[in-house]
């Protein structure tokens, strides 16, 4: 990265510069933007993928929690979980189940968010002897899209505290074995993990550019007009961040990688059975 | 609510004031907790449903999307795309679509928040002619969950700005004439609707209390032990907390009436077959 982008942790920096770095070098700039500490702190993310064993102690976990909860949540029916695993064996098996991710064992505590309909059930059984509204696609949407905003949530608040945390997808690779290790009763499921805990400073990483807005950004209607020069322009500065960070390939290649075949799914094109033997029928 | 319970919107409040409106008055003491500017923004969160009709920025749009391309992205893929609604009469319809939430047509701005495999169709068919990865149900989790990580940190941007929020899950109601309404193309389709605008100061609502963190913070393994008492709590304190509201009922019959019958889901029991038709398989 060029010497100008500011260090994603340290010091101030602009709003200018934090959206320099947001969107990378070539971009236009943008009109002068509102601004606020909190911009300030979801502006300066970045995954960490490397981490100091300092453990998270349990006022940080009360924080992060109470946080995730202020979250919206559909129809305030709170339908999510959330385990927080410090245990060293647990988390290493985890990071098996999860390809083998590294920084789950390196770092103290790894949340594993979990969709849960099990106690809106209950509660639905109890009332009215009958669970149907639960059996949908959209119930399970629900649960997921909770989990979803109550993370986005802690794992900002745990930025606001000098952590570092990286979200990991890949707990859906293995979702039966998952629950097991965790004791997950039916109609619960891992959404995702999210690993938190202190950067180790000797090994940090930039912000890594997004797509510009006018991409993902449409007004009134949407339009993929001129999309395809914009993609052009993103993978060639991506490829320039991948290779800054000693890796190969471009953006275009990984979205295809990922979307080309069932083997770029991991295991996870079996999702649909796993939910649906957890309790989730998806109808 | 109790006199000592902060206002939502103005003035200084300690920590444990916020979190005593966070659980409700009767919640044990918490251990001191860990805290920064973002964690009061989110412990100050409700959802707002009375605005005025100052409108909204550009400005303040660039930055709420600049926020919520900052949230992680699984493998930086970004399968999601906002469209923001400004046109009265678009809100209208919308509104109508959505079973006629009245703060949707009274808000200057609704982002429509987009769960986008377009994007990623086009680009894996361009390089390896096939995309057969986009159609498990895995890769629609991605995009929805993507999406939602996205809104939450440009809902909790806008609120930093001094915005409300509320997100609209019934435009999950009739999914086939809102990607209508938007000119959405195959393999797009809304997650949810986030109103945006200033709140109107003559119709504030308190702090939402949620469950107790016991009920929803696991440790190492998942355990319901003793959650039968605390849900019996809570909903006490819901009943109360809706009776100060002006509403009838309590949470755990709000509960029941969503799960306890197809009816509760107010035509979204048909959103599998709304997503397949819009071109996500779910295989």
């Amino acid at each position: 990265m060029p010497d100008e982008t500011p260090s994603p942790d340290t010091g101030p920096a602009s709003p200018a510069a934090r959206l320099r770095a947001r969107y990378g070098g070539d971009t236009p700039l943008l009109p002068p933007p509102a601004w606020s500490a909190v911009v300030e702190a979801q502006l300066r993310h970045r995954s960490v993928r490397a981490y100091l064993p300092d453990p998270v102690p349990d006022d940080v976990l009360t924080t992060l929690v109470a946080a995730a909860q202020s979250a919206a949540t559909s129809g305030n029916l709170q339908l999510w979980s959330v385990v927080a695993v410090r245990d060293a064996d647990r988390r290493a098996r985890l990071a098996a189940l999860a390809g083998g991710q590294r920084h789950i064992e390196q770092a103290p505590l790894l949340l594993v968010w979990l969709a849960d309909l099990a106690r809106a059930r209950t509660i639905a059984a109890e009332r009215t002897g009958e669970t149907a509204g639960a059996d949908y696609l959209e119930s399970t949407i629900v649960a997921f899209v909770d989990a979803a905003l109550a993370a986005q949530n802690a794992a900002l608040a745990a930025e606001s505290l000098g952590l570092g945390t990286v979200y990991i997808g890949a707990l859906r690779n293995r979702p039966a074995e998952v629950a097991e290790e965790l004791g997950l009763p039916p109609h619960v499921v891992a959404v995702f993990g999210l690993v938190v805990g202190r950067p180790d400073p000797v090994h940090t990483t930039p912000v890594k550019p997004r797509l510009p807005q006018e991409v993902v950004l449409h007004r009134e209607r949407y339009s993929a007009d001129g999309t395809a020069e914009q993609l052009t322009g993103y993978d060639r500065l991506l490829t320039e961040f991948y290779a800054d960070e000693g890796l190969a390939g471009s953006w275009a290649e990984r979205v295809a990688a990922r979307f080309g075949s069932v083997e770029g799914l991991h295991g996870r094109h079996l999702l649909r059975e796993a939910l649906q033997e957890r309790g989730f029928p998806l109808r």
